[in-house]
């Protein structure tokens, strides 16, 4: 670090995001990306956007807001999207805490939550997953402070019901519930309808996965209007032109393709329940993925191993050096033909 | 504010940036646009973009930062691209101020450097211009604190020659200096080659402005590579996939269209010139602008009275309230017919 940084971030650790190698050709399980291209009409109104850029963005998404809160039955004013999720979750760990108002999470998710507290000044706890890697509602109840679930959970895939979820909600009315639903089109159950009930819940959700648009980034988070607004002067404090018309227009695009988002995640799953099973008829351990993704490992070689042969092989996936997860590989669920390469890569390796 | 937001922000006011109607069709000089497209280069490379989006945009964005450093003459590790200029400022804010480093700069300007210090929770001065509306670099020799200063000044739209503010960067050597060149391509000097002498400088720029990418969000800046680490460093702690693989995109097809930029920019110094020699002759005080605004007062109608005839003749401007400069209106340069309407208006209404 240069001799002007500020000692605050002394000791921050960034968050390091999975490779992007742009040299060599892999197939690319890596990153929990879509195999599928955006919708047609995405990426028609994001040509018509580009033509006019000179012109600054919406910076309240009047347009796409619309659209969302007609298909999903909230208002304009419970809704706020954002530079991808990420830039959501900051602005509920910038907003809603500090050092009277620490935020815990699970020990084993996505690994961005204590590098926002970090950044943010912000006291947090990390509280283990059981054995098999499920969360324990019961350490959440009445915890009476701010709490980040990833649901499904990153990177086991593992999801809680709702009705559990909400029993957390519940018994914290004083503290925000944030679920980060970035994985929920793939199975799992979403809680955004809670948000009528409780004035303390936040909804994160992509367009990254299910909506094929993670290079245009674009999130959003759905809460209640006064959670909602506060973020928003976070957004107007920082950048409010946070999100770009094209982007905006890809998202209008994609909210006209539900059908094609729907087929595409049912793809996905189909794929995914395959692939599965071909694992496990391997040898693999093998957790219950709601998500585009499997958590996956194997008796006999290291998880580490795996990771690194699957690279000679041309497969890039996912290694976590967590001592509880090092054994375990992130694996993106793909194309059939993709998931065939995988499979025939491990066989040749196990 | 709802029953959870933070104490720490309770006394924020966020930015409020220009007005953005949909419903009327307004000549929209408000918010500094340029009235030209994007490079026909940009609008095809983000057509093809847009079709490729599920996959991650490069956080590194090597490839518009390889254009960028070929063309400027600085090397990958002293250039840092953000989801626009906001957010490198932003950036420069929170890794380089704190407590015991307050942030400086002049009080009339960019009305945003307020509002990072408040969020970021630093101590700062604003100090005042002179009675002309310039700045007086001897204000900010020696002064021990980082300073921020636009260049050209916004709105007033007066610039310091390079050789002033080079005296100010020398004269505080352990404090950064970040010179925010948002409008520089129309007549202002850049600084951009003194961050090969100077450790302690950051240029940041704009592709909104003169490369007609506003509504894309393209920012950056310019530093010593131990700079543009450490802004990394809060960047990876708070989102790393900024800018978006469109935008990506955009902003090389820009850099191969350098004629088209140049070209542009000189239509717009010719109709401010026009222009501010006809404001001139109707008995408008105008500043001596190297931007492509123009900051002007008449003796007989007050500011806010012309903001407001002009809004009902179909013509925004931005209009600031603080009173050193209520009298006066910051008007975009637009096209020359843009211009003729805003003359005639302006004609009937003084």
């Amino acid at each position: 670090m240069s001799r002007f940084f500020s000692e605050k971030y002394s000791m921050l650790v960034p968050y390091t995001p999975g490779e992007q190698p742009k040299d060599v050709q892999y197939i690319k399980l890596n990153t929990n990306e879509s195999p599928f291209p955006p919708a047609p009409r995405a990426i028609e109104l994001a040509a018509a956007a580009a033509a006019n850029v000179n012109l600054y963005s919406d910076p309240e998404c009047r347009e796409l807001v619309k659209r969302f809160s007609d298909l999903f039955g909230v208002t304009h004013d419970e809704v706020l999207f954002t530079n991808g999720s990420d830039e959501i979750l900051n602005f509920a760990f910038m907003a809603f805490c500090d050092k009277d108002h620490p935020a815990v999470f699970p020990s084993i998710s996505y690994g961005f939550y204590p590098v926002f507290a970090e950044i943010n000044n912000i006291p947090y706890e990390e509280i283990p997953l059981k054995d098999d890697f499920t969360i324990d509602i019961n350490d959440y109840i009445g915890i009476h402070k701010n709490i980040f679930i990833a649901n499904p959970n990153a990177p086991t895939g593992i999801a809680l019901p709702v009705e559990q979820i909400e029993r957390i909600i519940a018994s914290n009315p004083d503290n925000i519930v944030l679920i980060d639903e970035a994985y929920v089109d793939f199975g799992g159950e979403s809680c955004l309808s809670l948000i009528k009930k409780y004035d303390n819940l936040i909804v994160a959700q992509t367009f990254s996965k299910s909506r094929s648009m993670a290079g245009a980034r674009l999130g959003f988070g759905v809460a209640n209007r006064e959670l909602i607004r506060d973020m928003n002067t976070v957004k107007y404090s920082t950048n409010p032109y946070n999100v770009n018309a094209i982007t905006q227009a890809m998202g209008i695009g994609t909210l006209e393709s539900e059908d094609y988002t729907r087929k595409n995640c049912q793809t996905i799953i189909e794929n995914r329940e395959y692939t599965i099973a071909e694992l496990r008829r391997m040898g693999f351990t093998v957790t219950d993925s709601k998500t585009n993704f499997i958590f996956a490992a194997h008796p006999d070689v290291d998880g580490e191993t795996v990771y690194r042969e699957l690279r000679k092989r041309g497969i890039l996936v996912r290694h976590f050096t967590k001592p509880a997860i090092a054994n375990y590989n992130r694996i993106t669920v793909g194309t059939r033909q993709q998931m065939e390469a995988l499979l025939y890569a491990l066989r040749e390796l196990i």
